[in-house]
């Protein structure tokens, strides 16, 4: 079986890989449908993360279940499933307090994008569609693997309500599925942060009301000049550096909350400055696995159309290409067919 | 009238002060009950916050009032008043929000240890017992000022409900208070971290059922002992230092909640720590005012009595010993009679 795997920045090689096989009880194989190139792969992919050895990427996907061990209950072979990016027992404590992404037994799933993908804990991990999709569907199906479950995390830590004012910080697909969520859940007014025209026209197609293009203290500036000198009473944080983290705690109302889930790189926070600054905080890695059947729900009845952030698609062997096209912004997000 | 005045470290002087009176037609004088010495009040006492020139001390309050402007028309003459340490229009977005202590026209209330007091934003600010109250009431409604509400806003803030389990870092006035809050909000378990005797006694009557000695990565180990390695829902951080702010993050568990309302001092916060500890974190300096209606209520009504935290009484000519004795641990918190 082949599959990507990063070597060095910039590095990513379509190679043979060994092929997955259930080696837990508790374990799924399955046939991946479709995979992608997630904005954090680039972390790594642009050497701000280091990468000591090769290492095989992806972790988002949705397909085929072919084999289960035999422990396994809730899925069988034969069924389209999708899971989350941590795998997770769903029964421990965090689990039912709905943190799966801090199950006690959490593994990561980071081997998605290649043909077939080995899932641990397979009964709490893996949701069923209630048929096997038609082809259309499978983009929005796949983004609720990762990319949607987290824009939607960022706007439920952010307590968006119906008629509250949010405001999105990162025009990358989670941040433009964090405007998506947003309006699902009622807000009144979706100021997206974004300087790219394509960006912006997705985000208003997404629910987005004000686009601001100004940035660090200029678009805190934009953001209490929209909102009476006052602030937003959310924030989703969907980038992860200490500016676009300031910029978000900055644009809030004392008492209002920053929802962040892009994953921090460098950031500090002055416990002074967040002191009088009146904020909530909440975050961190999207427990996607609480929100699937939800969501899955939402894409089944076509309400929502999150595969829309995909706007490059490639034959799975083109992955040095996804990669190259997300890394010079060419594309907001690639989707992976094997 | 004479009042106290910091001039440096550990000089504290009762000197004569200028009279106060109305400036404003907002503005009400008080003749002050009693006032006492916060925890807070330490941090410029010890030198940890410069002092560059003589400064008035005291924003705990609680007396009749004198005289008002004339726009003032919420409280009159001869009422028994309560104020927040920070004065508050009570009308703008913010303090709509219940955030008064982020009002957009608030003033500190600084001068409050003295015999006099100028409290400006009258109608905002201040609130009017039922009665003049009897003379036991005065140390409980005098602790509504601040630490009271302080407490209470560290109990709101880390979502303590019903059937919680909640630990509380600082065994100071407020931390104590935090307990009685906790207690007060139904919580089911109240872990109070304390190694001094008197305290963890107090907390006890407060409504403590387990007791901590441990501190740092130790006492962190502990609240996840008693929590089946989950960590607290709640945590209470009462203090301000980044120890304390460690020890409450690392206490908590994934999807619980830090209220943290200890006056940072020096705190910084890894990015990364927050993302992957799942925790919510919301705190500042707490919204007195808003809880000041309902709290009066319970006191009055002899319900709570926060009033014990003082366990030493002076009359304010003798504040410098007050300061002294708090600073030196020899009391939990001095109330000075004028």
């Amino acid at each position: 079986m082949r599959g990507a795997v990063l070597y060095g920045p910039r590095d990513v090689r379509f190679e043979e890989r060994e092929a997955p096989k259930v080696i837990e009880s508790t374990d799924a194989v399955i046939r991946i449908s479709a995979t992608c190139v997630c904005g954090s792969d680039l972390w790594p992919y642009r050497g701000i993360q280091p990468v000591t050895q090769p290492t095989p990427m992806g972790h988002e996907y949705c397909g085929i279940v072919e084999d289960v061990g035999r422990a396994v209950t809730s899925v069988k072979p034969g069924q389209f499933v999708i899971g989350s990016f941590f795998a997770s027992d769903n029964t421990c404590p965090n689990c039912r307090a709905g943190y799966q992404s801090s199950c006690q037994r959490k593994e990561f799933v980071g081997t998605a994008q290649a043909g077939r993908l080995r899932v641990p804990l397979a009964d709490g991990t893996l949701v069923a569609t209630p048929a096997v999709p038609s082809d259309d569907l499978i983009p929005s199906l796949l983004t609720l693997s990762d990319v949607m479950g987290t824009g939607w995390f960022a706007a439920e830590a952010a307590n968006v309500k119906p008629g509250t004012t949010v405001a999105v910080v990162g025009d990358g697909a989670v941040g433009l599925l964090g405007v998506l969520s947003a309006s699902q859940r009622g807000a009144e007014r979706i100021i997206a942060m974004s300087r790219h025209e394509s960006r912006q026209r997705l985000a208003r197609e997404f629910g987005a009301t004000d686009i601001v293009t100004e940035r660090g203290d200029e678009g805190v500036a934009r953001i209490k000049e929209l909102t009476k000198g006052v602030g937003a009473d959310a924030v989703l944080e969907c980038v992860g550096t200490q500016e676009s983290m300031m910029q978000a705690m900055r644009s809030t109302r004392p008492g209002g909350s920053v929802g962040y889930v892009g994953v921090p790189h460098g950031v500090e926070l002055n416990g002074e400055e967040l002191f009088y600054a009146h904020v909530r905080l909440h975050g961190g890695p999207a427990p996607v696995r609480r929100f699937l059947p939800e969501l899955i729900d939402l894409v089944w009845n076509r309400k929502i159309n999150p595969g829309k952030v995909f706007d490059l698609t490639l034959p799975l062997d083109q992955v040095a290409e996804g990669y190259r096209a997300m890394d010079e912004r060419r594309a907001i997000k690639t989707l992976l067919r094997p």
